[in-house]
């Protein structure tokens, strides 16, 4: 073993698991690092935020992923940087060498140089970050049960989610659903479907990667779920409960105790970190652009994949940051390491758009396949399946099936629970 | 409704959530307070510390299961004291009248008077305590993964568990299964089956509520899969990383990193207030002395059931702390107030002994039926059925049962997350 290529990947998201999975029976020592201890299927990860969802059903250990892999190993640690030079990955509490590195670290939100908006309007990255989001939206009625002040209440009452992107369309999506139907008799004071949803978008259009026409569909759906649409309203300011708006000349303000922010994307620091030991162009939202093989610019050593990487050369704009060109990308790049090692070159990657789905709500969801646009049921069931599918244990599988069939029958969501090392006083 | 008696309750667990649902139709206007916004099924709890299931799968919203109790409203709410001439609940932010009070506020870890021991080898009460006991379990590994200290990596992967009671056992018998077979191929360094699991016990045997004959029964399961068990041996210290025992004037120390307790029960603070304000004796677990009603002695009025009362009218001796003495207490207290409402009288509480079950693994258990005794797996079988009875919700009896299922089969437990704020570095 000691003599084969050392393959490091960081990052056990879809780019980093898929270049492991199909590096198992490569000639390499593979050490896949890291800092949870489980693959996240984040696509649903707002399922979990809004209560559908347990973390456990959308995560995997990968370890167990991996558990055939005799060629792989696991490690639970944080990469803070990398040593070009001497083709080490920094950890924070010691360092590996590598032949080989696969940067697949993924991203973070970003504020836009405000980060002190983050404390008002959490985003949605990490398993915590989705239970810290339930344990607001349902604190949220829960205080607003025992207010008696109208004013107070309708603050409380008001949640805003900001970006009008896939993340935000569906959290407006189940939040309305949550306040119309799963809550609809559990309180004694309050109706919770006199909560105000507001979703604000700084473009045109609400889903602004999809066609037009599916915009405007899913625009009518979570309009006709009760959700107040607001585009071409950038976001110019976040305090404690209130956002600020700006459309044009206009200003208009939103008093909320729950804002939530499905926004901008930041690529994590280690990407930074390989842009300055090497170098390699890096753009506003921390994207490394990478030569046509994803590897960095004067380091064919050292690739960069998944939501990290800007690659520009099929379309002249980056490739979106979803998990399909992720999992593309590992599967390219694992592949490619094999080749090089027995001496043989690459093709570019070309990355297969498979289409793009985003779900509103029940049996409300806008599908792009390229050659079809469906919206509606019939989107919405091929988001069911789609999603199934991909999740990674067959366990995890059937239980989510069941959970979803169990909600679509009784809008009832089990995973409805308040969790936190102080759950009171009320105030968050 | 307003001058119906108000019925207040504190406590959503097996006693206060019985006696809600019994006072359904009752006239009667009832307040359900809880700290947490969901029952939770204490008795699965382990399952969540061991990563066999997730909390949202032993927890049910109390909202949902009381949704069509039309008198009944549910506050999110910590109780701090009881007001008794004023006849007031004091809450953390406020107060609430009552005609009839329930108090159920349980238990949680008592330390006999070392109160810093609980830093080093935390209870398991909460949903969060489960999370934290997952996450120092699943750590252990991880850090033994990557330690090459032959020394240190012995107390890595040594585990102390503290009390000998179903608690203890079962989490003896699971951690073994962890180490001999879910994580069996999972890592490269080390073997997890070389985890040395101690249970270690102040009495003469392993579950002393039950026959003798059960308690060897128990102690060869245990044993069986890997455990070593200690009796006589009362826990002296506890240290980061240490507990000393002493067994007669011996004493025995074991360098452990995860030490976890499942010895002592202490009534709630709220037991405590109300004894001081009404002068009931209370005893070293902190349980107030109830009348044959479960009355507070001099207070008709309050209640006092579950884990936090010391009912002796029956056996001389408190009845234990366990779902079934809450759950019948609960139904006699919810008929009891409709009956004096009445100007009935009611006869004084008999609690029926059903009988208790604890597991020990997979197809091994104990159960002391009084009629009967079983062990090994006509009592795992029974304890399965059991179970799945009593859960709550429909939904989850099927998803528990699947992910038994699974795990029967398999030996894979879904929920092995390693979840908090600062997953890393690997200290905790």
């Amino acid at each position: 073993m000691a003599d084969l290529n050392r393959v490091v990947i960081l990052g056990g998201g879809f780019g980093g698991l898929s270049a492991a999975l199909r590096l198992k029976r490569a000639p390499v020592q593979v050490t896949l690092i890291d800092r949870c201890n489980y693959h996240l299927f984040q696509p649903l990860l707002y399922q979990v935020a809004t209560g559908s969802l347990s973390p456990a059903n959308i995560s995997s250990p990968l370890r167990t992923i991996l558990k055939g892999h005799k060629n792989t190993q696991v490690l639970l640690a944080e990469a803070t940087g990398v040593d070009v030079a001497n083709r080490r990955v920094l950890l924070s509490d010691g360092a590996i060498e590598y032949d080989t590195l696969i940067v697949a670290t993924g991203s973070s939100h970003q504020y836009f140089g405000h980060n002190e908006w983050e404390q008002y309007a959490p985003g949605l990255k990490t398993v915590e970050d989705a239970t810290d989001m339930r344990r607001r939206i349902l604190l949220a009625f829960e205080t607003a049960e025992r207010e008696t002040d109208p004013e107070k209440l309708r603050a409380i009452m008001t949640f805003v989610i900001v970006g009008g992107g896939p993340t935000g369309v569906e959290l407006a999506g189940a939040l309305a659903e949550i306040a119309n139907d799963t809550l609809r008799h559990d309180f004694r004071h309050i109706d919770p479907s006199q909560a105000r949803i507001v979703l604000v978008e700084g473009g045109d259009r609400v889903l602004p990667a999809y066609p037009p026409q599916l915009s405007e569909a899913a625009r009518k759906m979570i309009e006709r779920l009760g959700v107040t649409v607001r585009v071409n309203a950038m976001v110019i300011d976040v305090e404690k409960d209130l956002v600020t708006v700006r459309n044009g000349d206009a200003t208009e303000k939103f008093t909320a105790r729950t804002i939530l922010w499905a926004a901008g994307v930041l690529g994590s620091p280690v990407g930074r970190a390989v842009a300055r030991e090497t170098g390699a162009p890096i753009d506003k939202a921390g994207r490394i652009s990478v030569e046509p093989d994803c590897s960095v610019p004067g380091h064919p050593e050292i690739f960069v994949i998944g939501d990290l990487a800007s690659f520009t050369h099929q379309t002249g704009q980056p490739l979106p940051g979803v998990a399909q060109p992720a999992i593309q990308e590992g599967h390219y790049v694992a592949k490619a390491i094999v080749r090089r090692l027995r001496g043989e070159e690459s093709k570019p990657f070309r990355y297969f758009d498979k289409g793009n789905l985003a779900v509103i709500g029940r049996g409300a969801a806008v599908a792009d396949l390229n050659w079809l646009q469906l919206s509606g049921f019939p989107a919405w069931l091929m988001w069911i399946f789609i999603h199934l599918l991909y999740i990674v244990e067959f366990q995890n599988r059937l239980l989510i099936f069941l959970q979803w069939a169990w909600f679509y029958l009784t809008f009832d969501r089990s995973a409805r629970l308040i969790t936190g090392k102080n759950p009171l006083p009320l105030d968050l």
